[in-house]
């Protein structure tokens, strides 16, 4: 069953008087009246993330993952809530101070704060992640209008390097396993959007399961399709070198999710503002395409604007 | 490692700037600027609940141990967050059916909603609950007055029998077994208190660990101790009937935990009010005991003013 079938089938119900759930439909809880807004995921190893040989390393990727919620729909996170399930070994003495020190690093990277959680025994390892934050307003899912300008943040595929990295499925020298699998780890997530995206953004979402994949769920119950430019869709030089070095297709790295840049549409005429906040702010925010009426499926073409088919569009959470 | 040196040793010091956190030494999280109050629990199945069989009973059990963190501190839940992380047996079509449909009973019963929440795939069963309430101010721990009465809700020990009978570990007759095993699924919690405690308790917290370890946490940073008159600690009929039939010891039964009872304590002026409270809302408040100089040591006693000995003081969460 997808998730989005668990919802609509089994909870969506529950939430209708709760004015702040968003009908669940969106990837966060948000009250206006008191201006709340929480996130809530689970992390469980060997699906979230691969195991916890570097500790420090995979609380920074889920906290990261966790507060991106946030940011990408214009609230900064204020308070998180870490409640983890393990053994003896995962938190172990060593362990517990790696945890506690990157936990450190990253509440004075993104000015956030332990506000509790918990910590029970269990043979499988898994954590979850409740971020909460205030605002007065949010940028919603499935608020686009047709022929919006399409924008990402950062670069895409950096994290899907990392993990091929780490799963031993590419072979790449010293310096760019470490570039990659670091992006992996500790995606550049985009804090100094999260004041400003409201002044452009007419809807937004964080890329987890994929570029594609998340595009469909940002406009899934709006009578629109989405074209995008392969060659607009920006990635590092070191993909760029990658991709040349080993004669790659950029198509099969740019939409495999991880990679926790926000995507967002605004209207044409907000294009100054948009180049003028990113370069005040040192935000790489890039065009890549626009949306367009739903008698157009959605597609992305490549430089002789001819649509590209894709192997795989993202990660569907599946039961 | 006890939970309290984990927190002691590894995450106080990330909370230190978190106004609400109260230093981790709280069962919950409070920030008095924003009036949020944030509980989060994890449940692992085999450990905090036996297994699945009863997922409609298990969900019920879980919602109200965590809402009744809020409860106990003056604080009316109103949103909660679930997130489950299992296998396709544990999240069947069947199963979600009955998880819904117990979720959508207890909103109705305690008048919260669904905010939001997370499903995983994981080969072990585990949920975390996350609770949300606000309020002006809180009860908090650790602020109880020398000679203060001790007062507890409810009765205590029906959900301890409950798991004796799931654990077959006792013999009792069809419709004792059911009654306790009601009780261990679904505590009588008191969500009238939330609004009236904040009239007369000087100190709360609720009883999950069982009557005197959840004491001791009460007021671990006082210099104070308690004294309980075991005749006093109340009891339903129906495990007054079972201690008699079985010649057992009712020491055994009264500090053993999953009971979501409050204790609190309150000067003794208060008494007035809190009769006065009780039998207008309709909440069973007994006394049971006071606080008293650290001089004496915390002990129960019996009708004759002897301390009794105790096999087990309650559940301590250790790694």
């Amino acid at each position: 069953m997808h998730e989005f079938e668990l919802i609509k089938n089994y909870f969506q119900k529950l939430s209708k008087k709760s004015a702040g759930a968003l009908n669940l439909n969106d990837d966060i809880f948000f009250d206006k009246k008191s201006k709340l807004a929480v996130s809530v995921d689970t992390y469980v190893e060997g699906n979230h993330f691969i195991d916890f040989k570097k500790p420090d390393l995979v609380i920074k990727k889920i906290i990261r993952s966790s507060i991106s919620d946030l940011i990408c729909k214009g609230i900064k996170p204020r308070y998180y809530f870490i409640s983890g399930s393990g053994n003896k070994q995962s938190f172990s003495k060593s362990n517990l101070s790696k945890i506690s020190k990157s936990l450190n690093q990253e509440q004075n990277k993104y000015n956030i704060f332990l506000g509790g959680g918990d910590t029970v025994f269990s043979n499988k390892l898994s954590f979850t992640i409740t971020s909460i934050g205030f605002s007065k307003d949010i940028i919603y899912r499935n608020k686009a209008k047709i022929n919006d300008d399409i924008y990402v943040s950062g670069n895409l595929g950096d994290s899907y390097l990392g993990l091929l990295v780490l799963k031993n499925k590419i072979n790449l020298n010293q310096f760019l396993s470490k570039y990659f699998t670091n992006q992996y780890f500790m995606p550049n997530i985009q804090l100094k959007l999260a004041s400003q995206i409201k002044k452009f953004a007419n809807t937004s979402i964080d890329i987890s399961d994929g570029l594609l994949a998340d595009l469909d769920k940002m406009i899934n119950s709006q009578k629109l399709t989405y074209k995008i430019k392969l060659k607009d869709i920006p990635i590092s030089n070191n993909l760029k070198k990658v991709i040349e070095l080993k004669n790659l297709s950029k198509i099969d790295y740019i939409s495999n999710g991880d990679d926790y840049q926000v995507i967002f549409t605004a209207s044409k005429n907000k294009i100054r503002i948009i180049r003028k906040i990113a370069s005040n702010c040192g935000i790489k925010l890039t065009k890549i395409g626009s949306t367009q009426s739903i008698s157009k499926k959605s597609c992305i073409v490549d430089d002789k604007n001819m649509q590209i088919s894709l192997k795989n569009k993202g990660y569907f959470h599946k039961f």
